[in-house]
């Protein structure tokens, strides 16, 4: 390969190739060798950090704006991590010609989003670009948190574990999608794009062994990490993955997989056998996790496969994201 | 002004309009309203925190890359708030189509900075948009530091403190306007671009009141901010500005200011009078600090102003940057 392609961005498999032969080959060492949401650092008080650019388009789509997803997408990270999201920075990569009634929405949601995240915006930059060098505005987020529980990590999850998603999966993409190509669908799909920080303190109890955000790539390529990094084997149950009606229809004429599609509002969550109920039952409890849902286990078997179950009894590899659904999702 | 125009991003009069018209009234808090380098964080370890994304084009220039600059970029914004570079976040947004090998050669020279600045790469993030939706690479970093020495900050300054500046000024953005523009000067002049820490660490001492880098708009907009800042009034002697003589032809024939033009490896550093002579003897023992001068003094009179005494005995006032001198130069 001789140029970046689109899905070197996509999350995928050409994503995780480049991270292995470049990034890591010249920048690797034992903080980016976490190779999780959010790195820990060390110190008197541990620190965690993630860092996000943003470059979704359009800028605005139904459930939120490319600032709304700027706060809520690295404060998840931080946040299925196992830290509280504290501080935040914001950079801006403005084009000329850019309106600033639309930038002004932009920083207003993007205002309202880090007050319902309770996290605070302390540093930022601005830079602009001529018209044409960049497509109106991207944003990038660092964020900073307190890991104040037990960690998480990939490295704990067993055979015997059980696999909980939040909610409904794809709403974010195919909110996305329908917004770029002017399609109407009977119900719209709404972006799930929301802070996940407090859904998070809410179940999190003991037996939560592992937590992560399935964003670009979608559960499938998410499970398809953890189960490397952990080890593992893991099965999902086609049949209990919580869909909406508008996203299942919109994926039936598109051609599109939901396991694939990105959230921008859920989290997988990888708990102990025994505390699968009352887990499920908080995330109930909370706003943001009436659709959660056991959609898998965690099974003897060869590290890093991951296997759907279809409602025929059928077992098939779900691998990691191939090429690229959408570009620029978040 | 309903649109964004290249003059907000230039760090003169307009980005200080759009900061506090649009990123103050609505994201406002005690962090932010620092208005410093880097921010201050609470905690039991004081943290300082820094972001700047990169957008300089052309990608490669004479004494460095966008990689380089964005390393050091950071690390500077984190050391002249007294603070020790500790960790770094690394976001790129890549351009579909650009060469993996140019991609290659600035991750490796990310890397090569970082080890000569000491401070660890600590996350990343890659996202790529379709070819024409960017140019080429931006990059983000966002740097972490502890606050391990004295505080300085602008309230410090006084009449009487002496400003001093680690070297000559405007080297920055001569390189890039060369590169850019394809001129040839007969003393090719290199970008300054390089890591301040461990010169800052060499001359560090009781007496140093405030430092900053006069990045984006030089010396007289970063002056400007910390005479409004400090509440003071400054005097600059034009005799006494250190500037080679590549910047000094390049700045006669193209009818540019030195005073406005960008460094990236250089600080401004206000002491009190007795300690100047000893900080500037330490400066001049570190490569980076060779080319040190005092050039000029705080003074009592107007608040946020700053004026230079001329050659021939008159004074002028020395504003912000008005408009922009040259788009993209970091």
């Amino acid at each position: 390969m001789e140029r970046i392609l689109m899905a070197h961005g996509s999350g995928g498999r050409l994503s995780h190739e480049l991270i292995t032969s470049l990034f890591q080959k010249y920048l690797g060492n034992s903080f980016l060798n976490q190779m999780n949401d959010a790195t820990i650092l060390p110190g008197q008080e541990q620190l965690a950090i993630t860092t996000d650019s943003f470059v979704v388009s359009p800028l605005f789509f139904r459930g939120g704006n490319i600032g709304r997803l700027a706060v809520c997408g690295t404060v998840n990270d931080l946040a299925v991590s196992g830290a509280a999201p504290m501080f935040l920075s914001l950079a801006l990569i403005l084009e000329e010609g850019l309106p600033i009634a639309e930038l002004e929405q932009i920083i207003q949601s993007i205002a309202e989003t880090a007050k319902e995240a309770n996290i605070a915006i302390v540093c930022g930059d601005t830079k602009v670009v001529e018209r044409g060098s960049a497509d109106k505005l991207f944003i990038n987020t660092t964020g900073i948190g307190y890991v104040s529980r037990t960690l998480v990590n990939p490295q704990q999850i067993q055979p015997g574990d059980v696999i909980l998603v939040t909610g409904t999966i794809g709403d974010h993409e195919i909110a996305i999608l329908s917004e770029r190509e002017g399609l109407e669908f009977e119900t719209p799909v709404t972006s799930d794009c929301a802070p996940l920080n407090g859904l998070i303190d809410c179940f999190f109890q003991t037996g939560v062994k592992c937590m992560r955000d399935p964003t670009r790539g979608g559960v499938a390529t998410t499970l398809n990490e953890l189960a490397q990094q952990g080890g593992v084997c893991m099965l999902l149950d086609e049949e209990a993955l919580p869909i909406l009606p508008g996203v299942k229809g919109a994926c039936d004429m598109l051609g599109l997989d939901p396991l694939y599609l990105a959230n921008e509002g859920k989290a997988l969550v990888i708990v102990k056998p025994e505390a699968a109920e009352t887990i499920l039952h908080k995330m109930h409890s909370h706003p943001l996790g009436q659709g959660a849902a056991q959609i898998g286990v965690v099974m003897e078997g060869k590290p890093g496969l991951v296997l759907l179950k279809t409602p025929l009894g059928g077992k098939r590899i779900l691998g990691m994201l191939e090429g690229e659904h959408l570009p620029r999702i978040c």
